[in-house]
């Protein structure tokens, strides 16, 4: 099953374009947790339990789990494994090296982990996105176009003015994105809706995750009025303000509350 | 101990700008590796036995680990161990999030693991650089301003035009380079020798990490010409052509008489 064959099933399933992102950081963790010798995996596994029929996808972020070194990597394999097989999970580790070193990490997360997409950084040019399409064209690559910091402008330029690196990479990377069969995309942040807008004017096919909502702030209207594509729905992530919704005993039950306000905002949004 | 510091030290004990690049490749382990059960870390200890005298740095490519998953990280943490203490370590991770999430890859590269420098992408700005800094001034991060793959021009474009986004990050990226006291800098492959050139002019006060020389027959002259900065040498990183000269019993005897010819054939250009 390909990669857009599974998050569409999800998408219908869970009715839900809402992505939760698995986040673990340390000062953030609930209290209880905080006092757990090996606190991610546990804490990990009571928000996947408590939110998986309300979700089209998981996205954990190597960079949170890479704090704890090889620990906290073996922790992330087994959050992982712990994901019901029929969600979709995302890896966010933003890659972005020369040829043979893109198809060892495809090696790696596609094969030995398991996951159905992850994250590229186009700096390099073509090499981001080949070499792991080469390897699994079944799978997924969201590469990044506009990311949802402050400063990201800096280099990737004002997407409302269709030029710059942003757009140049819009147009360019959707061809190399016919490579695969599953339906690959880019990383549009929703911290800058007016930009949303251009990027899905300049690539219309393609599939889009869709951070910044939540504890950053972003436009959510504008991620459901723009994110869709021809195949499937948009990936809609959400980290902090879901999986720290409280920081109590209770912190599985708030996470889910969070999702089901966000999924229900997101789907009213839809059919408004 | 700053990384400037310990680089220095290095290259001066050492009599070398050589760097070796630790990138483990099923393929072309040699035919006793390939029976070992994990191979990875007695690989690299054996190579690192027999190169510790010759290099200036190491430089482990974390997507060559990742390719066995959780294992290959726990034996690319080994790995890190094993490595002399007086020789500095830089992770080749290409790493470019946003802020929170390159701060929590800083407290895992720098002390967990102990590594004295990392490799990061620029595309998302500032972001990619300062929360490192912030959280480690006396570490280096090295930037990624022209890579040393053959599509690299297509956004980073051509710097010898002094413009377009190689030229941007090496101009603007200088000064958030500033914040740290380790002596932070760019990549600059030696396979666009001419653009080697016009990156040290655009960027005189910063390190270089110079990969690109064996395998990818990158121009030796050019790195040497242009690599050093007033405060150290250039790191000159070389991987294939080093660690697999050989397939045989010998791999490690052959790995030092590579590692030799070619700190030599630097050091030779140096007084050149």
């Amino acid at each position: 099953m390909s990669y857009l064959e599974k998050l569409r099933a999800a998408q219908k399933k869970n009715n839900s374009w809402l992505c939760i992102g698995l986040d673990p950081q340390p000062g953030l963790l609930p209290l209880e947790a905080q006092r757990w010798d090996e606190p991610v995996l546990p804490f990990n596994r009571r928000i996947i339990e408590a939110t998986a029929d309300l979700v089209c996808a998981y996205k954990p972020n190597l960079g949170f789990y890479m704090q704890w070194g090889a620990a906290g990597v073996i922790a992330l394999e087994r959050t992982i494994a712990a994901i019901p097989d029929d969600i979709p999970i995302i890896l966010d580790a933003k890659i972005g090296d020369i040829g043979h070193t893109q198809a060892a990490w495809g090696r790696g997360v596609f094969d030995e982990w398991g996951v159905d997409a992850i994250t590229a950084n186009p700096y390099v040019g073509a090499d981001a996105v080949r070499p792991l399409l080469a390897w699994r064209p079944d799978k997924c690559v969201y590469l990044l176009a506009r990311t949802s910091n402050p400063g990201a402008q800096r280099f990737q330029g004002d997407l409302t003015t269709r030029r710059g690196l942003s757009a140049d990479v819009l147009r360019e990377a959707s061809r190399w994105m016919g490579d695969g069969d599953g339906h690959c995309g880019f990383v549009v942040g929703a911290t800058y809706p007016a930009e949303l807008a251009v990027a899905r004017e300049l690539a219309p096919a393609a599939g889009f995750l869709i951070p910044g909502i939540g504890a950053q702030g972003g436009d959510l209207a504008a991620a459901v009025r723009y994110g869709p594509d021809r195949m499937a729905g948009p990936v809609i992530n959400a980290g902090r303000s879901v999986i720290y919704a409280s920081a109590g005993l209770d912190f599985a039950e708030a996470a889910r509350a969070a999702a089901i306000a966000l999924r229900d905002e997101i789907n009213a949004l839809r059919s408004g």
